[in-house]
């Protein structure tokens, strides 16, 4: 073992072994040297089109893959991808931007250099990152820059959320010692105080035992917390009718009985709020208290009949009980679950089955406009095992909610930060992440990339194209061209020519960015679909159904037709924009402050 | 007049009267309402594709019609754009940047909204922005609305630089005192201290007539300090020797006999740099003292024998005048100036003629190849007088520095942000302003708007075409293919991958984005040039020639063919980012802190 290494080979290095295989970002002067290591540590370098869609494809790739690296240049390049690093903290998704900065002797001197404000201050765009990043560290001093590096990453796994690198360019090459690099990060947690845990474990037991009328919530942190497989088994044992909100959908199998779909509080069927409104006990699991995932907070339980499983925290009935790790307890609570004392609940109310609603759909009719209300459900049909599936915020995230999932798909939402845009560059990520994967023999070989995209969000981040193609990755994007900010229209200016967006021709795409022709290693599928006929041929294409190469199907609807849940969702937006809030019942102190652990 | 009109009402107004004719940027839930309010106060909507590219355009709008307006939606919406608006600072653009932001009642209670980071921090992006602009408001009371309004635009104009507004939405429609609107804005500047002026000017004048070589440096400040009619007669007047920076070309008419091009210092012509280090008085107009607009600071000269004129301050020989308005102490000097007293100063070396060496250029053979040492002195017939010319930063950029500028054009450059992919925005922008000047009478009628844009750059921010093509903006674009980036390639790593790029077909881009087909309003003329004969042939092209329309020229350049100048260049930056720096000698106090004013 070599003692002594160069710095940025023992960055790229770190980021290998904790299962980072490809670098997402833009080259420029203050990176290009540090880019050298990259290759021989083992990674990819992506090389993407602009630094918000590297951005974007890095948080994309972490939530498939547990953690992503992202380089970019100090100033310009991190500054037009803060946006990404915001969203990934707001939704965590395990990002390692490492910036490459100005050379430590010219930031002393206060220098005037390109890329700065010209005001020799080399701290601004650093001190931005601060509340948008976990840990932040600024490589200037080879005797700490490994442990510097290594707090970062542990940090960026334990939270799940962005850390911000500096690496200034005379400090790629510094020696610095390789000892650390002999034993892995360490991400251990300090252990539970097991007095505690028993006690809090039991009292959970105990207060499920006694409910009269139970109700699962399964929410998008779960995943991030790493207790998905821990929360499907709860939802499986205890048979408990569940649901998921629209950012944990996906996360618990969804063949299960006692599956009911989205609660969608004041959006969704009559007769689910004022049942669950009634449940004496409801469990949440890694809850996402924003306004479009609880649905104007209509779907959030009264806290005095809650249990929530956060992170590092509990809260049971109102009661918070802090630095608890929940997966560790959550295993406690299913070894020492009896289903015997499980209670005999009262059969409880239709609160809906998207498996029946599908097959009761009357079959479409070959000229039929493709409509909002049934697409959603319908396309599910194409799915299958192993399968990410991404709903770009809009029509397609509202719409998606009624999805029917197979096992061991992956839903990908944005459910707080709805940066539109986002979900054609995360689609990228999430692409890399999954080949690799299925090479690495840890996701399903048949699993498929498919995007679901609005053709105004599409515009925002087109160039995500070039970055696919680039990189080969393989993806089924179906465009929603319905002409417009849909979901603007119908918050306001259903007519306002604000809304209109610049017709592109969407399936030009490969062409224009550079597709390769008649490449049967890459091949190149589009495709328009006006009525259900042309959509039904276009699903049974063997090409689009094997989902190798870049397809993109372009899917027409009309411009104001909108899924029902969106049209009751943006009332309530609407109503909070113009000043009238939703009754006080419904906002709880965790509401307002989300509790983030750490 | 009526007495109260709604909040949103009273800002496009105010933008109206200061010459805003169109308001960039990208509609979003929390600025929907107060889109309403633009067409009524004879604004227009640009609907910009994404954020990036709408506030680049409106730096763009702003260099050329010196005031813009940008509205967009907070936390996704402000941080796409945030480098923009970074950028606006250190070049000094005066971009009135309006949030929209969520309503006051729901930021009070700290509410988990959409958009934020789910913390119940409403503060965290405007925080961000304070450091990049140079005033901010949150228009949170009715009562102090219009003059925080009023103090920000005041603030924008004065100083070139962004501002920063947050619009609650349901402040919106909040009344307000129309009363401000009577009277246009105070612009107006406390008068210079007439002793001190006086004082100051005959010292200048006194340093001026003393002098034994003297020299003159137009920067690209002066253009923002409004002195640029000063600086051209001051030119004019004394006969100096002259040379502008990379960011002061174009100010002045290089038509002058004593006009010498760009003082290139290590970069430039060999006999240059001892004769300007060995002038005794060098006068510096609005210089910005960044390594790549002072050749890695070597064009800096002595501040001994220097008179610095800044915005609000002048040095003379080292020692600083602050507060002092440059604009009547110029016209003052100009006005007691007396030619006779001017000095005789001995015959000083050919420092260069543009206009000569464009002469002197041999005839290009049909099939050659095109060259980046001659194309952008020959590209130089192709303008005329009323053009604005941009050039992307890289070769572009560099390149610009051989054009032999008509009088009365203007010249985009980036000089210190350097973001690429800023220059295509920034050309929407401008075509944008220039129409609306040349209806207004204010550009000459047969001015149009001329690009180089590099292809690495052009990927960065490709769907600025579909903002042009919506606006119906008129645009002639040479799209520099290297396929690659060149710049970089010649920083480090001239073969590496990671300066390759995706080869896009960039001739598609009409087609792609949506142009119309066949539209004699808006016509589409696109042409690859491979060789020197291609290039004639286009440059001959009547449609071309008129500027109307979406014009785009695919100019092929081959890979590693860089401007000498550019090679040069990047020596010194090479060196500093590995370590090795300038002798001291060139690092002045004046190049670590950039004095700025206000």
């Amino acid at each position: 073992m070599v003692s002594h290494i160069d710095l940025a080979d023992y960055i790229f290095r770190r980021l290998h072994q904790i299962g980072v295989r490809a670098v997402h970002g833009v080259p420029g002067d203050y990176n290009l040297s540090a880019l050298d290591y990259i290759e021989p540590a083992g990674l990819d370098w992506v090389g993407n089109a602009n630094e918000l869609n590297a951005g974007y494809a890095a948080d994309g790739y972490a939530r498939i893959k547990g953690v992503s690296a992202l380089m970019t240049a100090f100033g310009v390049g991190e500054l037009s991808t803060i946006n990404a690093i915001a969203g990934a903290y707001a939704e965590r998704a395990a990002v390692v931007h490492i910036v490459g900065t100005a050379p430590t002797h010219a930031q002393q001197q206060h220098l005037c250099l390109h890329h700065s404000l010209g005001d020799g201050d080399f701290r601004v765009f650093a001190d931005m990152s601060v509340k948008i990043t976990v840990a932040q560290a600024n490589l200037t001093d080879p005797s700490t820059a490994p442990a510097e590096i290594d707090r970062c990453l542990r940090e960026c796994i334990l939270q799940r959320r962005p850390v911000y690198i500096e690496l200034p360019t005379n400090m790629v090459k510094a020696r610095v010692s390789a000892a650390g690099l002999e034993k892995p990060i360490d991400l251990s947690l300090p252990p539970n105080d097991e007095e505690v845990e028993n006690a809090v474990a039991d009292l959970i037991l105990k207060t499920v035992y006694a409910s009269k009328q139970p109700f699962i919530i399964v929410d998008g942190f779960t995943s991030r917390y790493g207790i998905s497989e821990e929360a499907d088994e709860l939802v499986r044992v205890t048979g408990f009718p569940t649901s998921t909100t629209p950012f944990g959908k996906g996360i618990i199998n969804e063949t299960y009985p006692n599956f009911h779909g989205i609660y969608a509080g004041t959006a969704g069927k009559q007769i689910y709020m004022p049942w669950a409104r009634g449940c004496d006990v409801v469990i949440r699991l890694g809850p996402l208290p924003s306004d479009v995932n609880t649905f104007g907070f209509s779907t959030t339980p009264d806290p005095k009949s809650t249990i929530i499983f956060d992170g590092e925290s509990v809260e049971i009935k109102g009661t918070r009980h802090e630095k608890i790790h929940v997966k560790p307890l959550l295993r406690k609570i299913l070894s020492r679950l009896d289903q015997a004392k499980l209670p005999r609940y009262d059969p409880y109310p239709d609160l809906g089955d998207l498996r029946a609603q599908l097959a009761a759909l009357p079959p479409t009719g070959q000229d039929d406009p493709i409509d909002q209300a049934t697409f959603w459900q319908r396309i599910s049909t194409f799915f299958h095992t192993g399968d990410i599936v991404l709903t770009e915020t809009g029509t397609p995230s509202v719409g998606g909610r009624d999805f029917v999932l197979p096992p061991h798909t992956t839903l990908v939402n944005s459910s707080i930060w709805l940066s539109i845009g986002y979900m054609l560059g995360a689609c990228a990520g999430a692409a890399l992440a999954q080949r690799e994967m299925i090479a690495e023999g840890t996701r399903p070989a048949q699993g498929r990339t498919i995007l679901f995209e609005g053709d105004g969000s599409l515009q925002m981040t087109a160039q995500v194209f070039s970055d696919m193609i680039r990189n080969r990755l393989d993806v089924v994007i179906f465009v929603i061209n319905n002409d417009g900010y849909t979901i603007e229209r119908w918050i306001h200016g259903m007519r306002a020519a604000y809304n209109d967006i610049q017709p592109w021709r969407y399936l030009e795409a490969p062409t224009y960015f550079g597709a390769p022709e008649d490449d049967p290693e890459y091949p190149v599928f589009t495709k328009r679909a006006g009525t259900w006929g042309d959509l039904n041929d276009v699903l049974a294409n063997p090409q689009l159904r094997r989902g190798k190469g870049l397809n993109i199907v372009e899917v027409v609807m009309t411009r104001e037709d909108a899924p029902d849940a969106l049209k009751k969702l943006v009332e309530s937006t609407s109503r909070r924009n113009s000043g009238d809030l939703e009754p006080p019942r419904a906002i709880t102190h965790e509401e307002k402050v989300m509790k983030v652990a750490g």
